[in-house]
């Protein structure tokens, strides 16, 4: 639907982004009668933009709210309670990480808990919060600081490449701090403790290290914006201003632009230095499997795997014997422990948010074992080849996989993957058994058949992503599976031997 | 599809249910050859029905395992996962209630993971385990064993109403005790520790309180099994034999049969005896508004409320003034520990999931409120009328629904519903007045005029609703809201004083 003009130049015209890249909104005095008048039409102006989003099934928009202790930052969330869409509505607290959290990827639990599309999204204690509280209290230095501020940046990146907005509020107390909002002073103070307040640290170390964090992070399309408390009204109708302008700019938003960095297509050389030819005979494989078998068995319960997870991500053209590979690892497996997970066209609910969602949902808790049937690096893979999504999203995909797998081993997770390599003659010969087999022929479709045209595409996606993906900590190993016996060996005896060297 | 007759009956005719409602395969001897044979069919078998369940998006097949100790009940899991797809398997062990857990309705864990349809799912530590266990330990007596049995049985009532098939199986290991399985005795042993053994209690007290939980809760669509642990590959056989009747019952079974017990529709009395002429001036209720919002927030922020919650459930026509009503009261709250769940129409994924499910992944923790803008009650509302649902469904949603408030309620959690009253002439000056307002017209949809036309079978709906589902401890409470004022002030006087009798 197209938005009336006069909401978006009437509110926003006075919001300019500094050349710092934080955003501040110049001051002015308001008298009873105009501030009603003006609240009511960002009222109908925000309400307006609500239901848009909605109908465009876009966002949704994520508010983090930090600011000096007792800055009303939970009480800049009340006015949108009071007059928005309630069910739309979705307001978190972040507090210190507790139990699992605490072994989990920094921003896993952020991850996992992002809103729906078409909602606003409060966010107190955001990904910024214990960094920054940390900082101050001297419990980790600048250069740490500056890391988790760029892990952050490509978080916020990947968030608003995927259509997610980002409004990045600092509240800022002015003068001396006085109780602010409805509630007593003492009242509030409880409240806040609960997400960890600021009280302990230096005023000032609060005020240097937002700027550092606003320099580090403030992006185009995710600027710092610097509000004043010291006034409940002004702040209030700042704040909307701001959340309104970011909902339109998201609506008005078309589909992205092309990347200006010129595409380099990797050369053609993984599928073709493979040795097709190795075989292993049956007494052979048996033999091997029970040794790597029994090795695997004995590494998950090896007391330091209790701090740990492991991450197999198998892909492979259809019929490239995946799923066998998979069940002579899974069957060391407790299965109290381990989950194998399919991955399918994602559902229309999954479409409309990021596309690592549905795996940051998956990933391993400590202990455990996820063994991904396909994975995220479908984006890539399929999505590329069949245009399910822009060239612009998938040659972006590379980099945010690669994040996303840094940020789990960071947390002791290892990352195994897996490319499991057959020809097209012997693609071919394995449907045509499978069409004649009572117990397989489930598991070929049309599609199937379809995809045997593409054979050149998926090559090239195969041959970029290994060379764009295999990084020094997760390499890309692939297997030439013309053999199923060979393959799953040689699968199994890299899983145990990069456990072993991991639990180390 | 067909499934092939073969494997049905040739599987599956040696087990047969007995007259005291347990089902026990007979005893018989193999030898190696014949049990590989066996074993292969019952592969083909397994895997035919596995393929069949994902094609018609039934199931899951939930496997319940207990047993006597070291009885293999873990082991028996294993057969499963080197044979079938393993992105279908899903197991689950549950221990002792941790942290929040203790403090939710007891099948509440079991409730937010259920397995998906076309899974089959595996339940080490089931609902029956916890109260087996206190019982054997003497921690709960005979007549809280009932209760607790009682409850589960119309759990296991719903889910196999909802399509979910259950098998429940007794592992029994006739001789003494000795390690079972692939690992040695001692490390069996901690991992089963778990989730909680047996091992302090008397072993006649297991077996006579399992003949006594298996005499409660088996039913024609889930008996209790018993299969004798003490020889692997029985066992093995046998637990595939079971499953793969179970599910292939589950395939073949069409649209559930009619209620035999006849249907009594409710007299029309719920709005006819309302008063639709209260009314209450601006200045009257502006003075109760600033009353009743000030004791709110005042009650919520009691120390007694942390370790209750509080469930809000509107309902109403189109245009009653729910989301009004829902703002006055949400407004006192803190976001941070409140949320308004808009109800629409299932997605498909949810459509093949229990319709519960998604209100019970809602629920409110300790010290949270929950405010559904409509609710579960649209199984027999919307879903009702517009035949949505079978009559068998919606016929049987009513003590589906009592059951699930009054297991909130054993929780601690405060049900409170309202139903918001207007007449056809009101709703239509509404519905009028909404579109022509620029801010309300998008709350106006073809839909909401469509369910005009069937005022009549609503209000039949609404008075049934209201009889069968008012109980002692969740009455209706019936608003008339031709005066949104009224109405505002009513539900918020209602909310005020019943949180602070149960805060008492």
């Amino acid at each position: 639907m197209k938005l009336k003009k006069f909401s978006s130049s009437y509110y926003t015209d006075r919001a300019r982004i500094n050349p710092d890249g934080t955003m501040k909104v110049p001051e002015h005095s308001t008298n009873k009668k105009s501030y009603k008048r003006q609240r009511r039409k960002l009222t109908e102006a925000l309400l307006e933009a609500q239901y848009a989003l909605r109908k465009a099934k876009k966002g949704p928009v994520l508010v983090l709210i930090s600011g000096n202790d007792e800055a009303g930052k939970a009480e800049a969330i009340y006015g949108f309670y009071n007059t928005l869409d309630n069910r739309y509505l979705n307001t978190r607290a972040f507090a210190l990480p507790q139990g699992v959290e605490q072994q989990m990827p920094h921003l896993w639990r952020y991850w996992i808990s992002l809103p729906k599309p078409a909602r606003l999204g409060f966010y107190l204690g955001s990904w910024y919060h214990q960094p920054q509280i940390r900082y101050c209290r001297g419990e980790i230095d600048l250069p740490a600081l500056r890391r988790q501020m760029e892990e952050i940046a490509r978080f916020e990146r990947l968030l608003t490449g995927e259509g997610i907005a980002l409004v990045k509020l600092w509240l800022q107390v002015e003068g001396p701090v006085k109780p602010a909002g409805r509630f007593a002073s003492g009242e509030q103070t409880v409240a806040m403790r609960e997400w960890g307040s600021f009280s302990d640290a230096d005023y000032a170390c609060v005020q240097d290290s937002f700027q550092l964090i606003s320099t580090l992070t403030s992006t185009e399309a995710a600027p710092w914006i610097t509000v004043s408390g010291d006034d409940e009204h002004e702040r209030d109708i700042r704040v909307g201003q701001i959340v309104l302008q970011r909902t339109q700019q998201l609506l008005e938003a078309g589909p992205g632009k092309m990347p200006t960095a010129s595409w380099q297509p990797a050369p053609l050389t993984q599928l073709q230095q493979l040795d097709y030819d190795r075989k292993l005979d049956k007494a052979r494989y048996k033999e091997r499997l029970a040794h790597y078998q029994a090795r695997l068995r004995e590494l998950v319960r090896h007391p330091a795997f209790a701090g740990r997870s492991l991450l197999l991500v198998f892909e492979g053209t259809d019929a490239a014997g995946k799923g066998g590979a998979i069940r002579r690892i899974s069957q060391c497996l407790d299965p109290r422990y381990m989950r194998v997970h399919g991955t399918r066209a994602p559902t229309s609910e999954e479409r409309h948010q990021p596309y690592l969602l549905r795996f940051w949902k998956r990933v391993p808790l400590p202990g455990r074992v996820a063994i991904f049937d396909r994975s995220y690096y479908g984006r890539v893979l399929v999505e590329r080849v069949e245009g399910f999504c822009t060239r612009r999203e998938w040659q972006r995909a590379y980099d945010e996989i690669n994040d996303f797998e840094a940020q789990l081993q960071a947390a002791g997770t290892l990352v195994l993957k897996f490319w499991l390599a057959i020809t097209p003659e012997e693609q071919l010969r394995r449907f045509q058994a499978r069409a004649e087999s009572p117990l397989k022929r489930h598991k070929l479709s049309d599609e199937d058949w379809r995809n045997r045209d593409q054979w050149p595409q998926y090559e090239q996606a195969l041959n970029d992503m290994v060379e764009r993906t295999s990084t020094a900590t997760a390499p890309w190993h692939v297997i030439p599976a013309e053999d199923k016996r060979h393959a799953r060996i040689q699968t199994l005896e890299i899983v145990c031997t990069e456990l072993q060297n991991a639990l180390k």
